[in-house]
């Protein structure tokens, strides 16, 4: 694909965060890796905590398919970040980084997950980043109340991801 | 240049930030553009706070020089990033994320600069970045003690942070 | 009751956060504040995020109780501060304050709550606070698992916290 | 003297920031003391970083003055406090934090400092809070300058941020 860097003209105007926790089921490693790939197809860079599981999946997967990725990490150390990650911002600020991890991203697919990965639901809610959710945490809260959709599939997560971002062909 | 996200290959392995207001002189404009190209022209990404004055003087020095750029916001919308900035974080967490624009680099050159560049330099030091000071901040220190250097141009700050960083032909 | 500062034989040594939204039902707001008596009447600091709605419930219900309590807020202004806080922290750092609020307790107590106590609920769950859920959010976990135990009276959250921090009595 | 949280009566309205590292010399731990006796002979709550060193010294003199002391801490474990604070906040943020421990003082006196205080300083005049440097930092900025002055003894340093904030009897 295009190269992300080269030139202004190359610039994302698309990016997609990708949450789950740091351990997860070989079906979630799948999920995220599914989830990553259709990422990539959108031309969007995938936005991850740059840690294991579900983060690196995602990534590995946006890797597959030609994308990019961005990850941001807890710690100081780069080196902690996944292979899959080509940009790594690291924050020193422990937890306190899921704050950027949803922000970061026009909208947040979260796949499985603990509780950080529910810390950052709440957070990307709270700032208003359309969230779709697949299997994993389901809220007290009808599908599309305040940009809130579940998913069944990666390929329905990433859609349900586009129509809220009113994407063309979405 | 070789695009930077295409593959795992391309990922970079070096990161300098670049820091100073979002306020700066015409000479200070010029200087961290010129810092902004020589830091291209070691291949590294350049790392800025995203905003406008030095930060937009240096990715625009870096994307001159065919380089590639990362930018750290303090709030939460990407559109106030300047418009050399390739890839753009947002933390909503205001000077707080001074920690992460320092923290990803590898090394930090601080161009003139005002308060919040004074924060950054500070906590540069305090984790250890190797620093060098241009135009701006001079420390009650001596050149080298700890990790923190004063160049007179942008060719003296660069090549002292590639000393600082052992690269090789430095 | 003692003072809580004037010597350090009257340092607290237990902290219990109680968090919630700051736009909250009235019955909400008279459970947050039965839940800020009886925090009191543990001798406990109330800890929460300085603000309106339940935050100003639950310290509200502490200072009536002749208790203490400790108010952390997103912005740089001491006076966003509701008028039941007795010490005010301001963070500048937005929703990343939110770690803070939780970590700074014992034990968390979430009264109702929207979005932002989510963040909250999941951000103490990661750091091992133990947490009780009073007419709100249930998660699709058992009580008890990891910590975490669903109340439906103010009193059985507040004896579910004691238990939880093996306090005497409890 | 008055309790500080029995009542709203007894709501502080007057918070100074101490700042200064966690090692020090013998004489600016002496310095700090001195300095903590003087802001709890204002009736301020004194806040600091809550370690050692400079941190003890002033929290340690405030307590001896019969003041009060408020601790922010990078961590998680409230026993990282001196034992001179009276309230202790944990935010889990690393050096994050020093954004919290300026911006919850109305003015801020640094004792000595080292890299740490830097970052401090630099956030301190960035929100524009009276700035007092005693025994350490001076920067190329003449005194008063937006807001920052020099001070040689404790009994200035405190003067000065009297001064600056305006206090009936200043």
């Amino acid at each position: 694909m295009e190269p992300l860097l080269d030139t202004p003209a190359t610039r994302p105007d698309l990016y997609i965060s990708v949450i789950g926790a740091g351990r997860c089921t070989a079906a979630q490693y799948a999920l995220a890796e599914q989830v990553g790939r259709l990422v990539a197809g959108l031309g969007a860079v995938l936005v991850c905590g740059g840690l294991s599981g579900v983060m690196a999946a995602a990534a590995r997967g946006a890797k597959e398919a030609g994308g990019r990725t961005l990850g941001i990490l807890p710690g100081h150390d780069r080196s902690e970040a996944n292979t899959y990650i080509d940009v790594v911002v690291t924050t020193g600020m422990g937890h306190a980084r899921n704050l950027a991890v949803v922000s970061s991203g026009d909208a947040v697919i979260a796949v499985g997950g603990e509780y950080g990965t529910l810390s950052e639901i709440g957070l990307a809610a709270k700032i208003g980043r359309p969230l779709v959710l697949l299997d994993g945490w389901r809220l007290q809260r009808d599908a599309g109340t305040e940009g809130i959709w579940y998913a069944d599939t990666a390929e329905e997560a990433v859609a349900l991801a586009r129509r809220a971002l009113r994407l063309s062909g979405a």
